[in-house]
Formats: C-alpha cells, sequence, structure tokens
C-alpha cells in the first residue's frame, strides 16, 4: 500500500510543473496567520499617521528608515540594514499658507514645490499670469515680474469626472492586459528628458534675476487636491525663488481676476526647512537566510518614501506594508526557504528610481556611463536605461527573482511577466490557491515606472503585481489626500500573503525562474520616422 | 380664399392646446439672444469670482443685492427693489487656519462653522474625540473638556465614490421622474425637527459650561472637500464656543492618533467678523411690465445667497445668472406680455427658504401661528408647512406661476409639475422647440428643498427645473470647491432661453395655468403606525 505522500510525490513529478513544485499546505499557513494574526494595518497607520510623509532625506524619510528597521528586528528577520546612496538635501514643511487678501480674501489651498526655499516670512505680492514652458518664452515676461508671484502655468478649462473615482478591474480589462508587445528603442529619449530636465533651473535663475516674490503652479488635478512635486533635491541644485502649487479652483480664480484689471494680491507664507546633515539615501533590507550554499536569493520591494502632500499612504506605504508583512508572516511560520528571501524598502522612488538603480548597480549589474552626462538628480535616472553594454556583478546570478508592490493598497489580481512568456505557466499554478481570492491573471505585459524597471533591465526576472486600482490615479497619487482612510484593510491582507506565497514558492522552487536573454543594444529604431520638431529646439 | 393666418386661427382654435396657445417666433428670437449675445456667463462669474460666497446678510451678499438692482436697472427692467424680513447677524470669514502642531505638523484643512463666533487670537489645544448627536450624551463627557478642541462627530470609516462624479441624466432615468406620488402627512413631524433644532443650542451651552476651547466636526463628504453650515444666525442665538469644520481625512487622522495615545495638539486661528448694522435680510426683483390691468403676473426665481466655503457658484450664482439671463433677453427682445414677469431673487435660501417664505406669506398666501411656537431661524422653516388653515392675501390670485431653478448649473430637462397633471400637456407643448436641445421631460412627481416649496405649499402653480446633476450632488453642493470652473457656459445658456421662453409662454397664455384645488389640511396620516422611539427621547 503506498502512502498518501508517495501517490502525491509521484503526481507531481509526472506534472508539467514538477520542476516548480511547492509545498501546498504552505499556503493554508500563509491565509492563516496573513488573516488571522494579520499586523499590516497596523504597519500602514505607523507610517501614515505617525510618521507621515516620507520624502527622501526628510526627517519623516529618516523617522520611517528607523522603525522599519525595528520593527524588521522584532519579527527576528536577520541581516537588517540600510545601504545609503548619494543622494542630496532633505527637505520638509513646517507649515504654509497662501491667501488671496484683495480684491476679496479667500483662503487658498497650495503646496510649497519640494526643496523650493522658504519665503521671506509671510510675503505679500500682486500675481502675474506668465505662462512659460521653454526658455524661448522668458523673452515675452522680461522686465515684468519684479516683486511678483509669477503664475507659471496656462490655466485650463478643468475636467469633470465622467468615470467613477473607485474602480476595481472587470475580467475584460485584465485579459486585455495579457498582451505581448514588440519592443521599440528610442535611444535618443533621455537625452531629450534631460534637456526638458534644464528647464527647472533655468526657470528659476530667469525668475531670480527679474526679481520675482515666487512662482506659482496649478495643481494637475481639479477638486482642491495639490501635490508640491519638485525635482531639484541635489546639493548645489536648489532653487532661489520659492515656489507654490496651487489647487487648480483658486489658480484659475486667479487668472481670471487678473485677466479682467487689477491683479490680485496673495499673500503667502512658505516655512520649510532644509536638512544637510546627511545626503546620503538609505534603502533598508532585511533577510529570511535560506540554506543554499550558493546564496541565491529572491527579494520583494516596495518604496518606503514618499511625496509631502499626504501621508503617503497608497503611495506606497501600502506597498511597504504588504512587503513587511509577507516578512512577518513568513517569520512567523518558522519557514526554512532554501534560497534567502530579502526584503527591500526604496528610497528615492520618486526622484528616478534611484534606490533601486542604486541597488542594481551595486550588487546586480553596472551600465557604462557617457562621458562627461550628468549623473546626479533625475538626470541619474533618465540617463540610465541606455547605455550600454551591461556589466554583470557578482552578486548577478545570485538573484533568481525581484517581485515589486507599487500600484496602491488594492487586491493583487495578477502580475505582470515584463515579456518574460516561460515563467507565464508556473505564475498560474502560484496564482492557483488564490483564484477565490480575486487574483488570477498572468499578463506578460511590460509594465514600468517603478522599482522593478532597471531589474528587468539587466536581464533580472522582475515582476510588478497587477491591483485593483480602487481610487489611486484618480485622486490619492501623490495628493493631499494620499491618506490612510482610502485604504481597504481585506485588499492589504490579501496582497501580503499572496506576495508570502510568491517569495517562498520562488525561494523553495527546485529550479530558479526562467530567465530573458542577456540585454544588449536592440536594433529596432525607426527607420522611417523624421525627428519631432519639438525636439529640435 | 383664406389667409395663412386665419387658417392657422382655425387650427389653432381646433388643437386642444389652444387655450395655452404661444407665439413660436418668439423662441428662435429668444434662442438667437441666448445663444449669440449672452451674458449669463459675465453674470455668473461677477457673483462668483469677484463677489464670492453670498451668506445671507454677510457684506458678499449686500454686495450682490446692489449689484443684481443695478445690473435689473442697467438692462432697462422696472420696479427694480428689494424687499426685507427679519433675519438675524451678518458674518464672514476674513481667513482661518488649522494645524496639527503635535505629534508632528500638519495644516488641515478646515473651515470655520457659519455664525460661530472668533477664536481668540491663534489657540493651542489638545483634542478629545468626544462623539455626541443628543442631549443624553453630554453626561459621559462632563468634566473632560475643559481646554480642549471637542471632536462631536463620530468618525466614520470614509466612502470611495462608485458612480462618477459628473453625470448626465439618462432617458430611462428621467422617466422614472414622471411617477405620481400619492401624498403623505405627518403633522408631528416639524415638531420633531424643532426639537433636534434645540440641540445645538444646548450642545453650545454644554460645551461653554464645561470650559472647551473650540469644537470641531468632521465633514460629511470626503476629498478634503469642507461646507462651514451653521444655523445660528438669529440675533441673541450666537454660539459662545468656537466651531469648526475639519476635512474628513485630516478629522479621522486626529481620531485615530487620540485612540492610540497622546492626543494631537491642534492650533485654530478663525479670524471671522460679525455685522449687526442692518439685520434684515432682502429680496431682489425687478419687472417686465404686462398690459393686464388686473395686475396678474407670472415669476422666475433663484435663491442668491449661499454658504460660505466656496463661491456659491452651482449653488446657486448658477441660478441667479439664468434668471437674470432670461430677464435680459426678454427685455432685448422689447417683449410686451399680457401678464407682467417678475424676477426674484431670494434671501436665506439656506437657511430655509426664508426669503421665498416671507414673499409668500406678504403676497400670496399666509398661514396660522401656533401660539408660543418659535418664529425665528430655521424655526421659521420648520414651523411653517403644518400649521393650517391658510389665508390667501390680497395678492393671492394674481401669481399665476412661479418657475424656480436651484439644481445647479446643469441644462434643463424638464419640468416637476408638482403633482399638477392639467399642466402636463401645456409644458409638452411648451417644450417641442426645445426637445433637440435635451429638454422635453414634463414630471408629475413633487420636488422639495427651495424656494418653489411654500408657493407650491399654498396652491400656486410652481414649478421647479430638473437639470443635468452633472457634479452638483457628488462633491460641488455647498463644498470648498463650488467655484466658477465648474460651470459648464452652454448648459447655462440652454437653461436661460428655456426659462425665458417658458415665462413668456406663461405671461401671454390665453389662460392662467390650471392650478392644484386650494390646500385644506389632509386627513391621510397612517393610522397603523407606531411612533418612531427615537421621538420620545
Amino acid at each position: 500500500m503506498r502512502t498518501a505522500a508517495a501517490i502525491l510525490a509521484i503526481a507531481l513529478a509526472a506534472s508539467p510543473l514538477a520542476a516548480q513544485s511547492v509545498d501546498r499546505n504552505e499556503v493554508n499557513r500563509i491565509l492563516d496567520e496573513g488573516f488571522n494574526r494579520s499586523e499590516a494595518m497596523l504597519t500602514l497607520q505607523h507610517l501614515t499617521d505617525h510618521i507621515g510623509p516620507r520624502l527622501t532625506n526628510s526627517p519623516g524619510m529618516r523617522a520611517a528608515e528607523e522603525w522599519t528597521l525595528s520593527k524588521f528586528r522584532s519579527w527576528g528577520l536577520k541581516n537588517a540594514h540600510k545601504e545609503g546612496f548619494d543622494f542630496g538635501r532633505g527637505w520638509w514643511i513646517e507649515r504654509s499658507s497662501a491667501r488671496m487678501v484683495s480684491p476679496r480674501p479667500i483662503t487658498l489651498t497650495a503646496i510649497p514645490i519640494a526643496w523650493t526655499p522658504a519665503t521671506a516670512g509671510r510675503i505679500s505680492a500682486p500675481v502675474i499670469v506668465a505662462p512659460m514652458t521653454e526658455e524661448r518664452h522668458f523673452e515675452r515676461y522680461r522686465g515684468k515680474l519684479a516683486g511678483k508671484i509669477v503664475m507659471v502655468t496656462l490655466p485650463n478649462d478643468g475636467s469633470e469626472p465622467t468615470d467613477p473615482a473607485f474602480k476595481r478591474w472587470t475580467g475584460d480589462e485584465l485579459a486585455k492586459f495579457d498582451t505581448y508587445e514588440q519592443p521599440k528603442y528610442d535611444p535618443e529619449a533621455s537625452d531629450r528628458r534631460m534637456k526638458r530636465l534644464d528647464y527647472a533651473a533655468k526657470l528659476d535663475a530667469f525668475l531670480k534675476a527679474e526679481g520675482a516674490a515666487a512662482y506659482a503652479t496649478m495643481s494637475p488635478r481639479d477638486g482642491k487636491l495639490v501635490h508640491g512635486a519638485g525635482y531639484l533635491f541635489g546639493a548645489g541644485e536648489t532653487q532661489q525663488v520659492p515656489g507654490v502649487e496651487i489647487a487648480a479652483e483658486d489658480y484659475r480664480r486667479l487668472a481670471r481676476l487678473a485677466k479682467q484689471g487689477n491683479a490680485p494680491v496673495v499673500e503667502l507664507e512658505n516655512v520649510v526647512h532644509f536638512v544637510d546633515t546627511d545626503t546620503q539615501a538609505y534603502n533598508i533590507f532585511a533577510d529570511i537566510p535560506g540554506s543554499d550554499p550558493s546564496g541565491a536569493y529572491v527579494m520583494a520591494g516596495a518604496h518606503l518614501d514618499s511625496w509631502a502632500a499626504g501621508d503617503g499612504a497608497v503611495d506606497n506605504a501600502a506597498g511597504v506594508a504588504m512587503v513587511m508583512e509577507a516578512a512577518r508572516i513568513l517569520q512567523a511560520m518558522g519557514v526554512k526557504p532554501k534560497r534567502t528571501i530579502r526584503f527591500a524598502l526604496w528610497a528615492g522612488e520618486e526622484q528616478g528610481l534611484l534606490g533601486s538603480m542604486d541597488y542594481v548597480e551595486k550588487h546586480v549589474a553596472s551600465r557604462q556611463r557617457k562621458p562627461g552626462a550628468p549623473n546626479t538628480g533625475l538626470a541619474r535616472f533618465y540617463g540610465w536605461a541606455n547605455r550600454w553594454p551591461i556589466a554583470r556583478q557578482p552578486g548577478y546570478d545570485k538573484l533568481v527573482a525581484y517581485f515589486n508592490l507599487d500600484n496602491g493598497s488594492g487586491k493583487i489580481r495578477g502580475i505582470n511577466t515584463e515579456n518574460n512568456g516561460a515563467v507565464v505557466p508556473t505564475f498560474r499554478d502560484w496564482f492557483a490557491p488564490f483564484n477565490s481570492l480575486g487574483a488570477s491573471t498572468v499578463a506578460i505585459r511590460k509594465s514600468g515606472g517603478t522599482d522593478h524597471v532597471f531589474f528587468s533591465a539587466v536581464g533580472i526576472p522582475a515582476f510588478q503585481f497587477i491591483q485593483d486600482p480602487l481610487d489611486y490615479g484618480s485622486r490619492l497619487h501623490h495628493t493631499s489626500i494620499d491618506t490612510f482612510d482610502h485604504i481597504k484593510p481585506a485588499d492589504v491582507r490579501q496582497a501580503s500573503a499572496i506576495l508570502a506565497s510568491f517569495l517562498l514558492n520562488a525561494a523553495n522552487a527546485d529550479k530558479p525562474l526562467p530567465r530573458l536573454p542577456f540585454p544588449t543594444e536592440p536594433n529596432v529604431t525607426d527607420p522611417f520616422a523624421y525627428p519631432n520638431p519639438d525636439d529640435l529646439d
């Protein structure tokens, strides 16, 4: 009489999935720990309500670095440490206010633009609407800006949302994600982007030379939401003119009044502070060590940094809480994986995936740098993707899979395989126990914009999960209402459990996940395209 | 040989609509004036951007009273005048700010509650969450509130909008509006409401006695929208404790932090002012005189007052602009109507339809007052509807129709006939030239909540138009983003033209519009209902 285990072993050996076979019993233990003893929402709440915004190198981010490290240690993870990289200045908002004081009093909704200097106390100045997006527009306003608050965005007509703010993917939408797109390659794209990047510094120099009191941009979202994104965070790059983003409704009212006669007078006070005690930003790591002597590891990551307008809840305390909860679940289960499971919390994501890029450069693979090309700030991000060849670092082959979470707080509906067709059957199998929790889509498409990108770009099997959007894109992403309230606890717990399961499967799989061929420079530019005249300026 | 005119006359005489026959040529002239030379958006913009919020008896409302009168006069309307009624205090916000200063600094989104007193400068105090909705809840917090900012709303879990913020009615939705509902009558409803009304004053007295520094409510809408509605506007009613409405996200964060340990400290500064030079509120009127010696007239109205959070754009500068534009169109056409056409802009609508109620009482019909019953503030509104009998004023029979606009800035899709079945064919005929502009629904249902209510309640044919909702209810109604930006100019022009046409038709109709029977006290209470235990407290 054969035992049940023996029957199972034979069945698995006969299965085409045998190479990635996993212990299904672990799934039930993960769900038990993740649903009945979850700490994910406590983690998320501490990061948002208590610590608040975590702009890279700000005091909030420093507090988050220390707290997450201590949390990993308290759960018993090993090798918890931070690793620094050159970033730039810290900056934080103590308080700010903006009011129209003439022709009538209105309290405006506004936020200081990140890394712009404080106002000299409470300043009061007339506005001037001077829409500028390129250097050639400066001439039109020369001699007109002295002592003014310069409104540099062209006001638009606003927009009214005809789609629901809150949504979950339908089956049809998920199915469409599973579409292979043949690659396009534009080797000059990053140079063009870098040229645009210069513009912010040039505008600042122009405004300074003209004696502008401050400048104002219009929020790109309606509904009194503000963001305050700014990118001149490098030491020595700091703008000289204070900047403020004004809510669209308030900005457009100022613009209409200015057009009709006496310019409104705005009273502005940005009480902001720079911190230069440490210009390094830090990634946070912690491990569940594996038994495999080769040093092979799998990794999950999410960025710990945020913008300053809200509390960085869905972007991305949610992803951080899921990664940390997966760590807690696996640690509480006492798993002894074959490969090490590493948990990474990135810094500088919002300024160009800089934390994950630094990790890739140091530990995975580096790319040749163009002589003389800029390598600070956002330029580092834009300049990176089209440098060839790629050189493997010693740790290249040890990293067998990277999983990223940065699509808000929605539950996991599937995963993007980044053109990796070979991994599709494996991931379908791994999702099988979670199909009834809404997760089943394995979509071959590539996704961009977050910390798996540079891993994937050097040939690591690196994946971003597909999550329900909820109201991430519609109203929370980078805004003043990215707060804990908008999180759905059941979604966070589901995603944490699935991530834990994927990590354990990847760590224990008989063979490493299939890789794409090692990347070399493509030859797929469009030989028939004319350059865009906007790029010739 | 018969002339074309004679043929037409015979045709009309044979038609069932003959009694209400109208000159169709006027429609084309109205559309020409209303679409090619519209001033509606200029009117609307002046009321919102330039004048801004128009809380009854505030300086903004006073400016609007003068400006609208001067505008009517400049267009050549006759009998432009204002008519006062007892209201209460003026109140306006110079500026306000709210910040959490501990455990970390956050600028909060908040607004002073209307007619609450200023803070004594910039105050700083810990919060306490003390949800109270009834007098019996006070005991729980006695002795705990001294020196605190008392958060009186029970925080909720928030809500995520799964319907689009912006919408237009579908044909199906419009069709459902045409449903006759048999009347219900609850003679004690207003007494119950009045009892609840006492609560705000009792809470204030309790907070004052306990030495609370201020009180805070939670915004009823998510998304950092605030409203600031308050109702203790009568002279002698003013609250003693400053009040502030805090954005839901900010309120809930304070509540969570307070629950977890040290109460957050909030710094609050409400710089608000009372104006007591004139406690009368004023309705605004202007006429296009009719030739009929009986003094018969038709009237259109919209309320000029608003809340203080936004600029009162969709509620209700839009309706005012439509009424004023209809006046301008008809005046520019040089119409000489049979009956006088009167344009009314009401005050005190937001505090209980008080302006239109005053007009009805003085010029249309009055209701018996219960001896000793309160007759100020909101109590006047709640107390009015169930007083019997109704006594006709001398002007009762002269008012042959009242048309109201107070559903935002959306185009007119139809009209509610308020259970008046006899008028249905007439209105269908009047809409016929505008069917291709989206207006065709004649819905027999009753609608409530705005200035046609008290006309209708005394038997006047009084109607509220059906308008596309746009984002009125979802995010603009009474909020901080009720600004000019969210207005759709094409909708405003369409509604103005249709109103002009309805007014001219009603003024020139051979016979007055059919009326409902003169109202007497109904006898349709439910003899089987038990009282709600909540009403017995």
